[in-house]
């Protein structure tokens, strides 16, 4: 019940808390500035290690640089572990090789994993030298599995027991060997004399049966189906589907490797989400954002392809240059026709792109997707062409104009709404990400139709 | 372990499960065409409920409604309480009263919530008033809760031990009361005579510690802080910042009134990423989306609000109507200053907005963020603006054009950048969710900056 828990200046109601929040801030930052390394140490193990990690981050990176500095060693492990990944890479690129090491040792094996991989292959190698053999084999095994994997994220620390077990001998097992047993768990592991996973009980099962049990009377089956090299997000999947709070990894022959907890499985699902958000925005997924080149570089290549299809737009409307020369109102209105068909393309886009996200366009769903997305482009379609032809008409007094930019609006809302759902569900079957470049394509296939349709019926129409 | 458990047909690697799982989507479908209520409920029984509620929304709307109408009362609790939010209140309202009553008194108190809530108020009255009294005063305490809050959330069961305690005597509770314990829950809150919450042992920590060892003497702060009245959105920040799998919620005097649980969080995020995603195309948090009329109803809102925009954006190309009838080269290049300005705006909210959600904006890091991104403006705006300088010079051979273009491409640039990450910032300030509305007031304002920008300046260089 830390007073700290709310550091959210603008939205806490308690605003007592939040000027005490600041006032830290501040207090921290110019505890920084004068090398006060006792204060800042002392004040930061007095909170939470996530409450002290959102506290450095809202340093400005020269300031946090020099307090991982200034700490040294007295920068906690459970604080480095709970910093967001670029603070992270940052502190432990500060931080010197031997405390590295020290760090690791402290580590659950998942968080080894997530601090190794952070750090380029030559410094590695130096930081897994100066560990005993055995650690160093462990953890190396971690880094084995590819980037985004269940291996990857799993601990190899579980509780497995014997089917033969009594929920008493389960017990007894735990409290004879407390010490090399994960901090949290939620389940026992039951296996085979082979390692191979023959079911689980959970800890709450456990806890109310009585000693002379067996194990495998009490045990339930275990629904997911994650395997050491499966993608992250299918494993995330498989946690929200069954309501999971932990699942064991298995290797391909079922036997058993390790167990995921849901805490990183939030950090999957968060991460796939800000992926998919920021690509529908033609935004690359950023390592760093923090910098003015990381966004650059983040964005850049999305506004090049952009830059391209502008100009075939550009191209679209070129061809029209005579029409446009005679009646100048086209210029005039031609972007409200690209702008309302773009509009309703994003929308049927983003719709499509998230229901792909949550698993709910398998099968008979995407055919019916596509029906409704086609049908509200027609509806739409109806209402914002006759708004538009009823604007325009009155605007420039003309019949004809309205007619014509009324015809080329519905046209376009239409295309819009089947191209908003045809084009994720395309690049998701050629086997690309369906978020990533989905925008641009749509956004180009309504500008072109809504420069095609409005300009070159004018030129029928109004000529 | 089920062989159903990958039901992607066009990304799991394996064919064969695939198409059998396809062909059992089949199977499901003739059953409901034959009334085949026998084989149908006997294979939804086999299945995990999460499975079987997947295969059931593979059926179209009718054929569910018809497959609900036909299990009646077979269809299992566990069923419901997996499909999605449409589909579950479809369910429940193709079942008569006194099936729903029964429902009700299986589930945890939390699903019961979830139940009723979805019902019309009439309804629900009809069904609790066939409950017995105690059961209907409990259900009615999860209504009492606001919606989207913990309360509402939470389920009223939860294991609670006074701080006296041993750990035998908390597992000897346990095993007398199993029938009262919630089916999973990771930890043993610890209360004082008045129901205050003291502390938590997690269950991991009550199997390793031998039996004679007090409560009192293991157990932990409890650092996450959540109330019943809280938005659910904060209690699903707090799970994640600090890695819970439950969280006790308190009333207003720190009293223990029931526990959250991680499953019921993921849900929460989800929802909450949905919402952020689609608002920012434009589309309203949608209750169904299984309708046309659906889909009308959630965009035809902002898409009339995009019709007011591109009004605007007309108006200030009409004011140059005199400039483009004697240079119509402005009217085939102005839609690419848009465009490219637009793309660029919408690059930088869709970070901020992320960023916002995440919370990583609090503080120091929105006057940063506020910095980077016109520093990214400035930096995409020089490269781009030499690029369609260059374009368009060469396309009508005019340096003068280009030039033109060039500066007003570099100044919508800047200016999307910088709206980019204010509107958002500005739109939490007042209260409001940044990622709604948030994508109209930044298209608007760099459409009006691109076309001012570029018209202006051509009619006083190139008339």
């Amino acid at each position: 019940m830390s007073e700290l828990s709310s550091p959210q200046a603008e939205e806490s109601p308690d605003e007592a808390v939040s000027e005490k929040y600041l006032a830290l801030e501040q207090d921290v930052r110019e505890a920084v500035w004068d090398d006060d390394k006792r204060w800042l140490s002392r004040t930061l193990k007095r909170l939470h290690p996530a409450d002290a990690a959102d506290l450095l981050e809202q340093l400005s990176t020269d300031d946090f640089s020099d307090a991982v500095a200034l700490l040294g060693e007295d920068l906690s492990t459970e604080i480095i572990i709970e910093l967001r990944d670029e603070y992270r890479e940052d502190a432990v690129e500060a931080l010197p090789d031997a405390t590295v090491a020290a760090v690791l040792g402290e580590l659950d094996s998942d968080d080894v994993t997530t601090i190794l991989e952070d750090l380029e292959e030559e410094r590695r190698e130096e930081i897994l030298k100066k560990l005993a053999p055995a650690d160093r084999a462990s953890f190396e095994q971690g880094l084995a599995f590819d980037e985004e994997t269940a291996g990857r994220l799993m601990q190899r620390e579980y509780f497995a027991a014997p089917e033969l077990w009594t929920v008493g001998h389960a017990i007894d097992h735990a409290r004879d060997n407390a010490e090399e047993l994960p901090a949290e768990f939620y389940a026992v592991y039951v296996i085979d004399p082979t390692h191979h996973l023959k079911g689980q009980v959970p800890l709450a099962t456990l806890l109310r049966t009585p000693r002379d049990v067996m194990l495998s009377d009490i045990m339930e089956d275990i629904q997911s189906d994650i395997r050491g090299d499966m993608d992250q997000e299918e494993a995330a999947y498989q946690f929200q589907k069954y309501s999971l709070a932990s699942a064991p990894v298995t290797d391909g022959d079922g036997r058993l490797m390790g167990m995921l907890t849901v805490d990183d499985v939030v950090d999957v699902i968060q991460e796939e989400n800000t992926e998919d958000l920021l690509a529908l925005s033609g935004v690359n997924s950023a390592e760093g954002t923090d910098t003015v080149l990381d966004s650059v570089k983040a964005r850049a290549p999305w506004l090049a392809v952009n830059l391209v299809t502008a100009f075939i737009a550009s191209g679209i409307i070129s061809i029209f240059e005579g029409t446009i020369e005679q009646v100048v109102q086209l210029a005039i209105l031609m972007p409200v026709v690209a702008a309302l068909g773009g509009n309703a393309g994003s929308q049927g886009l983003a719709v499509a792109v998230r229901a792909i996200a949550e698993r709910e366009m398998d099968g008979d769903a995407s055919r019916r997707a596509i029906i409704r997305e086609t049908l509200t482009g027609i509806a739409n379609g109806v209402i914002f062409a006759v708004g538009v032809a009823a604007i325009a008409g009155f605007w420039f007094s003309s019949v004809a104009l309205a007619v014509t930019i009324g015809v080329a609006m519905f046209a376009t809302f239409v295309w819009a709404g089947f191209s908003g759902v045809i084009v994720p569900i395309t690049l998701r079957r050629v086997g690309a990400d369906p978020a990533v470049a989905s925008s641009v394509f749509v956004l180009t296939l309504t500008d072109i139709m809504a420069f095609f349709s409005f300009l070159g019926l004018a030129s029928i129409t109004l000529l």
